[in-house]
This record gives structure tokens, sequence and C-alpha cells, in this order.
């Protein structure tokens, strides 16, 4: 980590946090257990409140869906926040990228690029971490990426 | 939680946890890791021994597909019991919810409403979850839903 | 555990771990938090650097998909030694185990046994572990299989 805070490096990015999705009836943006954090999946939430469609690699070209995946990173940023009350305190151990693609599809690790590209911009070496990047048959509100997460809160 | 114990709330809603699967050679319904522990993906198994089958969006409505989360609920909530001793030592985590869907289906959520909703009734605060709800290309035996779930074993 | 090393088993297998893959920019081969490590998807790379590749139950047998998911155990096992210093501290605690295959495949998990079987002739006890085995939409690279795991490193 540089000095600089991760809230100072959205800011030179020219980013702001959305706000982070509210709990539902039976599942929440997060649960936590010890150190350890489970994000729920995010998607790409667009200012209107719908979210980003189509099928990659059809209805959507691999550089807009790298897009919808740093947008989708912007929520894991700020379901990470409310979970730790700093982002300065966050490190990212795993994502399972998830992109709507059509059946041939074979670019994943780009497409999901948007997310890890961000996270390591944001929080630096603890931005780094495992993940798998692939294509699955449907999401929902034909969504065209979804990320999930498991971060650590350091104290 | 309520001082209802959670086998008290299954009797209420009139439900019996069907018998955990076994291991296989290989892999086994659960694997704990301190008070950590993953479950294996579980499936709409039916009396007869057979799966739910389908693909929802086509074959499958939303509602009956809910009905076989929920069914997949109640074996996740088995192995969970397996593992702890008791279901009220037993806090849900994680969901990974996936439901084998057309390719322009949009509403897993509510599919995998069927599980969250259940571990809600059954084990009321600690049922509640962190979870992604999606498609995939397929399923093993051509069920409707597998879901696998990471829970907490509080001693 | 029987008395042999890991190392041992592997090479009454005939068995020669793979170069581990290198971390990229953004994201890692693995991470570790405490004794939990986190393995990033592999695939089944051959000799030449290419994936096998092709939609299982199409372009490609149930048993050429399980030789593959055998690769890519080995692949797991590379970075795990890379992440513990030594196979014999190693335990698998979960496999997500992803199959490329058309939308009614129904046999994912004989072609993660590949995987799986893999695992338990190499680590013995320490190699059982929970696991999903599904259906892709698609997969990087088109590959056949991606396999992603989380282990305990026993110090």
């Amino acid at each position: 980590m540089t000095e600089k805070t991760a809230d100072q490096r959205l800011a030179e990015l020219g980013l702001t946090l959305p706000t982070a999705p509210t709990p539902i009836y039976t599942y929440v943006p997060f649960k936590r257990d010890g150190s350890t954090v489970y994000l729920s999946g995010q998607g790409p939430k667009l200012p209107d409140g719908t979210y980003a469609q189509g099928k990659v690699g059809k209805d959507v070209t691999v550089e807009e869906a790298a897009e919808h995946a740093r947008l989708t990173g912007l929520y894991l940023l700020a379901v990470a926040k409310l979970a730790a009350g700093s982002l300065d305190k966050v490190e990212f151990l795993k994502l399972f990228g998830m992109v709507n693609a059509v059946p041939d599809f074979k670019d994943q690790p780009t497409v999901i690029n948007g997310c890890s590209n961000l996270l390591v911009d944001v929080l630096g070496e603890r931005g780094r971490h495992a993940r798998s990047a692939i294509g699955m048959g449907s999401l929902p509100n034909g969504m065209t990426v979804e990320i999930e997460a498991v971060i650590k809160i350091h104290e």
C-alpha cells in the first residue's frame, strides 16, 4: 500500500461509490465470520436502477462488458466499505466473476479484469485476489455480469 | 433467535429432514475447518430417489423450481445438522444457488428464495446469508437446481 | 494418511507436477488467509501451452473430459504446493468443478471425479473434499473444464 488512502485513490480516479444494496428479508449484502466476510453477488446497476443487460459475445462487446464489470466492482467496494467501516481495512481474497455469455465465448478473463483492475487501482496490494472468470448460462435480470467476493477485514 | 428450537420450527412447518447423503470415495457431503463448514452442492431429490429435472423457463415454471429449491434447502439443513449435531448451533454464511435455466431466463432470485426463505423460517436470524442466485448451462442428472453453502457452527 | 509422502505417491503414479502459473497484475494463483488458502480456477493446460478445448457432450466425451479434470487437478496440486511449501501440509476443503458442456449434459460428477480421485490418490484422507460439479455456459479459451478450490495448510 502507498500512503494514499483508498478514498483518495477513488477521488483521483474520479469515482464515487454507489449506495450499497440494502438487506432483503432472507439474504443480506454481506455476512461476516470473524475477519472473513462473504459478499453477495453484485451486478452492473445503472443510475436509473436498471441493470446493463444482454449476452456478451452477441449483444454486448468485451469492452462494454469490462466496463460493466468495473461498475460491478464499485458495488463490491461499496459493500466492503459498509462491512469494514473503511476501505483501508479491506483486503480482497477471492472473486468469482460470472459473465452472461454466448456458448462459444472465450474471453471471460478480459471482461472480469474490469473489476480486478479497479480493486488494485483502489486498494493497492490488498486488492490482489484469487479468482475464477467464467461464463454462465443466464443471470438475474438478464444482466451481463455478476461478481461475488470473499474479503478479509484488518482491524 | 426466538426461544423455539429449529426442530420445533420444522415441526410447525410440517417438515421432516431427509436423510443426509453419505460420503463417496473422494468427496464428502461436508468438510469442516474450525468453526467453518463447506457443504457440497445438493439438489431436489425426490422420495423415489430421482431428482426433479428440466430446464427452468421452458420445462419447469419459476414456482415449481422454487419448490425444488426449498426441497434442496431441506437437504442442506440435513447435512448441516449432521455436521453440527444440532441445528441450533448452525448459522448460514453463504449460499451459491444454481438454476438449470434457458439462456434468456431472468428470475433466478425468485427460484432460490425457495431455499433462502426456508433457512430463515427454520433458523431465524442465523438463517440469513450472503448469496448469489445464477443460471447454469447444465446440472448433474438434468436437475433443476443445485445449491451449495458455507456455514458456521457455534459451540 | 499412510506413511508415504505425497511426492512418493506422485512418483508411484508416474506423475510430475506442472509448473504453477505465475501471478498476473491484478490476480494471483492463490491467496492465503491464515491457514485457509483460496486457489484460482485452473484448466487443462497442455504441454504446448494451449488448453484442451470443446463442449463436453458434443466435441468431447466424458472420458476425455475426466482426463482433462485430472490434468487440471495436477495444476491445483502444483499451486497448493507453492502455497504450502510441501504437499504433506495440504488438506483440500472444497472444489468447485466446472464443465463446459452442452445444455442437456448430465454427467458432470463423472468428469470432475478425474480431479477428485487424483487428490485422494496423492493426498490420502486429506484429499477428500466437499464439492459441486456443475455445467457452465462457457469457459475461458473454450477449455473443457475449470476447477477452483479452497485448501487448508497444516503447519
